[in-house]
């Protein structure tokens, strides 16, 4: 059982973090799903929805490690307890997937250095400038780099979730996962229809 | 303020509630969402997201009623106490939008008798069985008949939700959301490509 760590934090952009999480769940006898925040107790998303969490200390070597982004990520980069512990979990983590902002808040803890990233396109400016050592590609849906998986605003972090899925275990559970949850996957990462 | 009352139960589809409020909450100004469960406290989704809930007897008359679906579903349609209690909110509430299989507990109250209305596709002999008095429509994206939208299977209830943000503040407005989440809408609501 792989365990999946969904890191939330005050402000978390709702769909970012349950868009993927309803994807990777469709396979419940691979992947353990856990919610943790930096202090755990009570989180509130974006749209106001209470999430019950563990605290950061709690999860365990490996696994899969999920980001979410959202408007809170432009005072989190600032947080260098909340940076600083982020970074020791990404690090012991077999693969880390951001989506939107979630990449400036990866970004900041300068394990993207020298890898390709994405991130949201009406907030690319401000997650480029989080740090220029990351090579941040403008157009694309979502982008893989070794263990790092990041993609675009919001929904796209969908569509990663199931390009995840697919080169895990294949085009065809991924476009079943797809089907089952009547989804129209943009199955191509290049495919960036928000770009412009 | 509109309030938006999610219904959840242990075992909801995860994407079925958060889906239309990542959508919903994209207009914080009109828009305020709360979450219930028929005695309050923590509910557990489908993919183990832990939530919050206050009871149904918070819930105010008014506002919008938004019922998801998935497996609990199918032992839910018989918990009189739940679909009692859901029949009193949903007859109070100004619009009832279900998403998937949540259509099922709508119907299960009879309020979506002799109404035109639509469910998820694999589940869909089974919906059509809980009650017979209701025009199924099996080839929908999603359906509206007088205060009721229903929507097919999980990301079917996004499309919804923009649909009835196209309804209420016009087609731009849920263009303008689409594409700040980067989504890409199937605003049909006759087309559904799950249906075959």
């Amino acid at each position: 059982m792989v365990h999946v760590n969904v890191i939330l934090f005050n402000g978390f952009e709702t769909l970012d973090a349950f868009g993927p999480v309803e994807i990777i769940g469709k396979m419940p006898k691979l992947y353990h799903l856990d919610y943790y925040s930096l202090h755990g107790g009570q989180i509130v998303s974006s749209d106001l929805v209470p999430v019950c969490t563990k605290p950061f200390f709690q999860i365990s070597t490996g696994g899969i490690l999920l980001i979410p982004g959202g408007m809170a990520t432009r005072s989190l980069v600032h947080d260098a307890d909340f940076i600083h512990a982020l970074k020791g979990i990404a690090l012991n983590a077999e693969f880390v997937l951001s989506v939107c902002t979630g990449s400036a808040l990866l970004a900041k803890t300068g394990l993207l250095d020298g890898r390709r990233a994405t991130s949201n396109k009406t907030a690319f400016d401000w997650v480029e400038s989080v740090n220029t050592n990351v090579h941040w590609e403008r157009e694309a849906r979502w982008v893989v780099d070794g263990n790092t998986y990041t993609s675009s605003g919001v929904s796209a972090g969908m569509d990663m979730a199931l390009g995840f899925i697919s080169d895990k275990h294949g085009y065809d559970t991924a476009v079943r996962i797809a089907n089952d949850i009547e989804y129209l996957w943009n199955s191509d990462r290049a495919n960036d229809p928000f770009a412009r």
